[in-house]
């Protein structure tokens, strides 16, 4: 029996007309589709009539299992040759999970394929017109999430925002008083533009524009829910502008003596 | 006379199937398409036959006057009514100067559609199969460019590569020697896995598979050219693994006493 073939398909932030045309092919091919629960189900149309379609959504706080179940209906189907999609919001590489699921295919001997797609900050950033990164302002982007690993912490917030930098938090709408105080501990000045981003990509998107010092409290006055992405922005300018309040604190250190 | 429409389109990392379907038929709308060099000329067959095609693909080293002579097309096309579409490789939000090309069409009255592509990290990391992100191993992922800003130097390599994080380094050929000795200093393992990957998305695409310790001679080695991207990665277990060289640090330091 020939061996299968698994294809990892980012479809994007949510709109069908934000499919690349490598994913609507290769959806077109394939004979088991598996897809997660924010796919929007439009582009099964490029499904062929034969192909068997599989939601795997996740409920949280049970990943572990239930990637095992997918990992499994993976290796299954490729062993009896057949082409698998697994279909994934946004792109495959970021916060996709897709080690495993690539681990699973090469265990036995599938050929991988992986599609790119659009990620929710870069929808986030068209929708509401937020360039994540300006010359000679901000030179590095970070995507980062709010969800703690096994073990360990929330990443660490501080170390990240310098100045230079503008930061995308993934699912932060929970921890966003941890992400506030994070940043204010790090010397973020409190009025860097912190802009809230729900549904980005879909038609009912919406934009709360904030700033680091309140991001908590607008988040919670407009009742912002995931999906949804926060974008901070710390520019060089943000920065240039901070001796004022170094001026104050040196002050104060002088008091002590 | 009424006011065109500017749409920053997305092109993706090179091949015309990894434009999305909203892109191909924004270009259809367009009387007036602006295009970069990286973009893939297969994309014009999108275009309807009375669009104007201009190239505006910028030398390195003149980018202040080239992009106001952009900027000044853009404006005067909008005077017209003309609907200008202006064609970006990977996505424009990222590093693509988008904030100025937003100005100009606002400061003329006009509105501004912004379509997201497929940026080059993700291509690359679909096509050499590194996932950037990874369950309780890497929960940060940063895009960085090593080019310059005026009047700044480099971004801090060194303060963000912190255990969990993943950088991509777009451009950064010429910088190897200086990102290499940046991650080192700030104590990322030799060993920790940095891949350069030419030519994301292409079909002549090339991954080189290094490590910190020798990013840069790996690159000469092999002859890595722009465009291309280096994918370092910093997982968890990597800095777990450190204390074997703390312990010969703090070693160093009882012997100065």
């Amino acid at each position: 029996m020939k061996i299968g073939k698994l294809v990892l398909i980012g479809c994007g932030p949510g709109p069908a007309d934000l499919l690349t045309f490598r994913a609507a092919a290769r959806i077109q091919a394939s004979d088991l589709i598996l897809y997660d629960r924010l796919v929007n189900k439009e582009v099964f149309e490029f499904a062929n009539d034969n192909a068997e379609l599989i939601y795997v959504g996740k409920k949280s706080g049970d990943g572990g299992r239930q990637q095992a179940d997918i990992n499994t209906k993976i290796i299954n189907a490729l062993q009896l040759g057949k082409v698998v999609s697994r279909l994934k919001s946004g792109d495959p590489m970021i916060f996709g999970r897709a080690t495993e699921e690539i681990a699973a295919a090469t265990y036995c001997g599938a050929d991988v394929e992986i599609v790119s797609g659009v990620t929710a900050s870069l929808a986030a950033a068209a929708d509401s017109g937020i360039a994540l990164t300006q010359r000679d302002e901000i030179q590095s982007f970070i995507m980062t999430t709010a969800r703690k690993a096994k073990d360990l912490n929330v990443p660490d917030w501080s170390q990240m925002a310098r100045p230079g930098t503008c930061i995308s938090f993934y699912m932060g709408v929970a921890q966003a008083w941890q992400i506030q105080s994070a940043l204010m501990a790090a010397g973020v000045p409190g009025s860097a533009p912190a802009d809230w981003v729900e549904r980005a990509g879909q038609t009912n998107m919406r934009t709360v524009s904030s700033q680091v010092h309140r991001l908590c409290l607008d988040a919670k006055a407009q009742g912002i829910s995931n999906p949804a992405v926060l974008i901070v922005r710390y520019p060089f300018s943000l920065a240039k502008s901070k001796p004022v309040e170094n001026a104050a604190l040196s002050g104060s250190q002088i008091k002590m003596r």
